[in-house]
């Protein structure tokens, strides 16, 4: 059960402290600005940090506490944790210097599973960040906000072996308007691993995604059983980064992982229904598309443009990733020179051509996702025609309304239409700059890799 | 000789006018605020223009003019193309409505080749949007530039059978601060074709660096030739769009070409030296590094990150690509241990941590980067970690100019990394925000694909 770190009445951060050298000190103003549950600074230095009371021990606070934060010295924390047993339910240890920091770490690390085994708290870490819950209001992450953005609430989680990789992703959420329900950055995992945190997640009625960064990992078996379950009732999708060897030397050092045979993660994600990530700019799609737009019934996709080279574009990359872009059936040909200038290319991907105005985006929207040829759409928009203007958004945004389909913007450009970006996202619509990412996004509402 | 184009003393645009309802509208104030040289507008219903006086037709001139520029309606262009013979030495024509258009719009390019044949001016176009130019001041582009932001100067060309591909890479490239020589949209290539644009800026001293966006060729053993020696000189780089069967049929109706096999293709590129680009990401990757980065010597990549999860990512993203991440020496390794503090991973990649510090970056740059063991580097900061300051893109680049080999950055994030961008790109330093695009850039910089 891990419900005492993602819905703690109480924390306690050990190694509490307002200097602001120190990593703690931003855990504390995290906790202190956004945990509306009780919260413990632990320091024998202090009497009183930040206007509360300061406890020298975890024991000292004299009551039971859900969930304690260690941010201090690794050497430290395996003393204290032995204090914290009957004291606390579970541990977020953020210190580095454990097993990704040689032998000596490695046996501070023993230790630590060590008294987890002997019915001690808890443990997620050592060497991570911890968790960012938009639920339960804990923030355990040391990047001080101005440098890295928290997401609002939304209902995407996030698993991550790596703490930078999951700050980063998250900056760029926030960045982005797209809102998470919970990061884990679980780092050497002594304890909690994927598989904890993925059963979790499976019955977290507040996760409506699971997308995962991986390194390792430990138990196979478990993982794709926790990841089947998981996936049939909720998106599913991971990045298992050392796919080559030059990487997974590399991932070794970074969180003592052996990482394994990358066949064997991609027969075990197919196998579990998890969609298959292939890198950073691929996991951001997945965070960015899979918790807040509806799966796609089919593969067939309707693409429609204001320019006619990003409409090609953008087909040779759907294509490429193995979805279909049939040709517009004769009645619907009919219907739209009907309603549509001659001067544009009625045929699949569409091109509305410099002279388009909002009406004709909703109008071939409308008329070619209504009946069942297409499953979806991509709606790429580039903003220099002169009869494009700030309707545009809510205009496909009610036509997608009516058709009940996914519809993805695709939106290239500089800093105007960067700046236009949030009139689609405030519809609901997700937004991609590129022609690689929209088809990428199209792929997996598809749930692509995972049907056969 | 296309020098009429690119070094006009004189331009006249037919159409002329300040109806702001008329894209030549446009192209009047981006003409008379940006071309040096002496400007005619011409159009029969008006006396004078902004200033200037108008004249009725290009002969009413009265003097020979080096470039006209053709923005009406379709049907009227062979008739005042005609009149130009013996008038103007080339012609840009921005007119839709020809082969794009149907079999009537077709005939009216047929008389436009005619004229070319019979001695008439050479002609960029039509439908297209023709040249912008930071040579000499030319900017034919009929998108106004609040919603198209225009390149400073660079050394960058780019040709583009696409318009709005053309404008919305440009767009781009602005919103980056990257420069641009000429960039050329070609359209429906009636006479000029990316043959005779290849051959131009192959001897143009101002292009360092081509970049181009294919949906046909029409001459191929002469493309090949002039690619070839293009190449030669300077890093040539090309998008073919419509390698699947539905963007080939796309390409079909967007420009009246015939797209062609996509393998032909990619076997003339490998024969002329020509990088081959797989999508607008990637051509976009291709504009940002070639014309501004000296080429590499090899493909032997060192990564150095202060986040061990992206170190990883993008040594999967390199070696995927074709480079080689090799270890570091025993040397390197141990003078790097006496340097860095005990918790870096010294290894390739290299991660620094989150106590990471500017120096860290460049002493690791420097003892990595001098030796014979490696020909560029890729440096990922994350600005999470408290030691990092706004002195690493300097330190940085004060250390890559001592070893002379190319540095990219790669600093993937949210709103605070990417203000912090400029600090690198003020000096030269190429930035990425993402692995894939890291590691693409580097591969491009090793000439990916043309050598063999």
């Amino acid at each position: 059960m891990l419900d005492c770190f993602f819905n703690p009445r109480s924390v306690a951060l050990v190694g509490a402290s307002l200097n602001p050298e120190k990593l703690s000190s931003i855990i504390f103003q995290r906790l202190k600005a956004g945990f509306p549950g009780r919260l413990y600074p632990v320091n024998p230095a202090h009497a009183e940090i930040g206007g509360l009371k300061c406890y020298s021990s975890l024991p000292d606070i004299g009551e039971e506490v859900d969930l304690a934060v260690f941010a201090l010295g690794a050497a430290h924390v395996p003393a204290l944790l032995r204090e914290a047993v009957g004291v606390v339910s579970c541990a977020v240890v953020v210190s580095g210097g454990f097993a990704e920091a040689g032998p000596g770490g490695a046996a501070l690390e023993e230790e630590l599973k060590e008294i987890v085994r002997s019915g001690g708290p808890r443990i997620i870490g050592p060497n991570c960040l911890g968790i960012y819950d938009t639920l339960s209001g804990l923030d355990t992450y040391f990047i001080p906000p101005e440098r890295m953005e928290r997401p609002a609430r939304g209902r995407l989680s996030i698993l991550s072996q790596s703490g930078s990789f999951a700050v980063t992703v998250m900056d760029e959420l926030a960045a982005e308007e797209i809102g998470v329900a919970r990061v884990v950055s679980y780092g050497n995992k002594a304890d909690v691993n994927e598989c904890d945190l993925l059963e979790f997640l499976s019955a977290d009625e507040e996760t409506g995604a699971v997308v995962m960064y991986l390194e390792s990992v430990d138990e196979g078996r478990r993982f794709v059983d926790a990841a089947r379950r998981c996936s049939s009732k909720k998106p599913v999708a991971a990045l298992k980064v050392g796919h080559t060897e030059a990487a997974a030397t590399a991932a070794r050092s970074h969180t003592g992982a052996l990482a394994g045979r990358y066949e064997v993660y991609r027969a075990a994600f197919r196998k579990a229904g998890v969609m298959e990530l292939r890198g950073y700019e691929d996991f951001l799609v997945a965070c960015k598309v899979l918790a807040g737009v509806e799966p796609a019934a089919g593969g067939r996709v309707m693409i429609i443009t204001d320019g006619g080279g990003m409409g090609v574009t953008i087909a040779d990359e759907c294509v490429d990733l193995g979805l279909d872009v049939p040709p517009l059936s004769d009645e619907t040909a009919a219907e739209l020179r009907a309603v549509l200038p001659p001067v544009c290319s009625i045929a699949n991907p569409m091109d509305l051509t410099g002279s388009v105005t909002d009406r004709h985006f909703s109008e071939a929207l409308a008329r070619t996702l209504e009946g069942d040829d297409f499953d979806l759409a991509i709606v790429a928009s580039l903003w220099g025609p002169p009869g494009l203007t700030e309707r545009l958004a809510e205009m496909i945004a009610a036509k997608k309304g009516i058709t009940g389909k996914p519809v993805i913007v695709c939106t290239p450009g500089g800093r105007y239409t960067r700046e236009r970006a949030v009139l689609f996202r405030s519809r609901g619509l997700p937004v991609f700059f590129s022609p690689g990412e929209a088809a990428r996004a199209a792929s997996l509402l598809c749930g692509a890799g995972t049907r056969e």
